[in-house]
């Protein structure tokens, strides 16, 4: 069986918060997401494919943090960050503070196919890109409105409290190939108001990035520190590998009992190496979505 | 029973290149490391303050690369990263390319004690810790001849082997006190001629550094792209955890099962909840040591 699951962020607005049409917008981007991966996988791709091209649509949508749309630091810019893994390789590729890359989740493909690296940071990775030939933009493309006014809305109010606003909305994709392949990509924005070169954990490959064929495929969002201290998506797989749970079990628990467990909050995405997949958070509602070759083909917020 | 475990780096240079002075330079530096740690355990204090109080001596000392006498990236710029985790609360603080911070530790520790952060990179990094009142120094205050030459050597050779120069000599502790609680914290230079703003296992938290009272705290040290994608530090956690395999039998099949397995080279301290300390590497040698409340006090390098 192949299968995708994707997230577009965790937390989000409640549901009475929510417009129908703004709703409707969300499920619309995270369905073309969904069926440009799928695509991928239905024409015999790889699992590290189908994850690219649904983080790419992703990454284009302004509705979500992650490449256009993405959210902006303390000093008014947008800094962002992806990760990619192959679980049959166990190569995996990341940047981090990227002002200029049109899709990050390409960038860290590159980081994975073509350097010797994993993660690269700041002007070195724009330095490796225009190195591979990556075009760079001007960061006026990664504009939104919306973001601009909640970054207001942030530096106005107290700090730590404030910048939560946006906090969420990291996007992710993980897959399971027709050879079994697993793979994981996640790119984000980071935090509303971020400062001082601040780094969550989606760029950080255990965290919330992890892909190997033996246990599964993982990628998270949510309060980015709490997935860092507790490794999560590591975590997931080593529950599948060393106690037999299930993708479903493994991501109950680690969300449910780690994450949580040290005030963490948040969802992660997981398919296993038969292709099940399961959706785990334990905020509002997690922007997600899964589509597999049984026929399912479901996108959810709450 | 206390106990403490350092390293200075693992991979090194073979037994017949290294002259009775060298080698007599690095055990004093490593019992002084070794022991400026132990007393802060003797002392009632904790893990924490103690793996401090250990990598600040190696940081201090010219032969190491952390701190003063690190290596150069390709630029002829010295940059920095270092790790603290606390076993007890999970809480964790790393930063990562800081080129003015004397001590990267403390830096790594203030984030840990004083942001919401877990990982501050670059300028940012270094805005932090000048709000927090850390006197930042020049530069120069980095050199040393050796590293220089070593550069010049990296840069007229072919560009990834030659860079392997100096890959090694990361370095780090881990501490179990009279609390029973757990630390761990490394620090390092990276790679000789590192480009790209490359990012390797030392600030990772669960690859080159973790610690969790339920099962150990872990240093790394080597090839760090191959722990990041190992995540061997909490590897080893869950081995312990999952698999009940004591603080050797989980380092040895880390470092020789998983690290090995994709080509990595390196190796690693641990202590386990019940202060039982573990050196495993898969190299020459590694700079290390060890002392504990029974009695016991190492240094060794091969």
């Amino acid at each position: 069986m192949v299968s995708i699951a994707i997230h577009g962020g965790a937390g989000v607005i409640t549901r009475s918060e929510m417009s129908d049409a703004d709703e409707q917008a969300y499920r619309v981007d995270l369905g073309r997401a969904l069926d440009a991966g799928y695509a991928v996988l239905e024409s015999a791709g790889t699992s590290v494919d189908a994850v690219t091209a649904a983080v790419r649509v992703l990454e284009d949508s302004p509705l979500f943090n992650a490449g256009r749309g993405a959210v902006f630091n303390h000093e008014g810019v947008i800094e962002l960050d992806a990760s990619i893994m192959d679980g049959q390789t166990l190569k995996a590729g990341a940047v981090t503070g990227v002002r200029h890359v049109r899709n990050p989740v390409d960038l860290a493909r590159l980081v994975m196919d073509r350097s010797p690296h994993v993660l690269l940071a700041g002007p070195g990775a724009e330095e490796f890109a225009l190195e591979q030939g990556v075009e760079l933009v001007a960061s006026s493309y990664f504009f939104t409105e919306r973001r601009w006014q909640q970054l207001e809305k942030a530096r106005s109010g107290d700090r730590f409290s404030a910048a939560e606003i946006g906090y969420f909305g990291t996007v992710g994709a993980v897959a399971h190939d027709h050879d079994g392949n697993l793979a994981a990509a996640t790119s984000t924005g980071g935090m509303t108001n971020k400062r001082w070169g601040r780094v969550g954990d989606s760029p950080i490959i255990g965290a919330g990035n992890y892909a190997d064929n033996a246990s599964c495929a993982v990628s998270a969002t949510g309060s980015g520190e709490f997935f860092i201290r507790t490794v999560l998506a590591h975590e997931i797989s080593s529950l599948i590998r060393y106690r037999g749970l299930s993708a479903a079990a493994a991501a109950r628990e680690a969300v449910r009992g780690s994450l949580a467990g040290i005030g963490g909050d948040g969802g992660v995405i997981v398919v296993d190496r038969d292709g099940q997949v399961a959706m785990e958070f334990n905020t509002e509602g997690m922007f997600r979505g899964a589509r597999d070759s049984s026929g399912r083909r479901e996108v959810e917020i709450y």
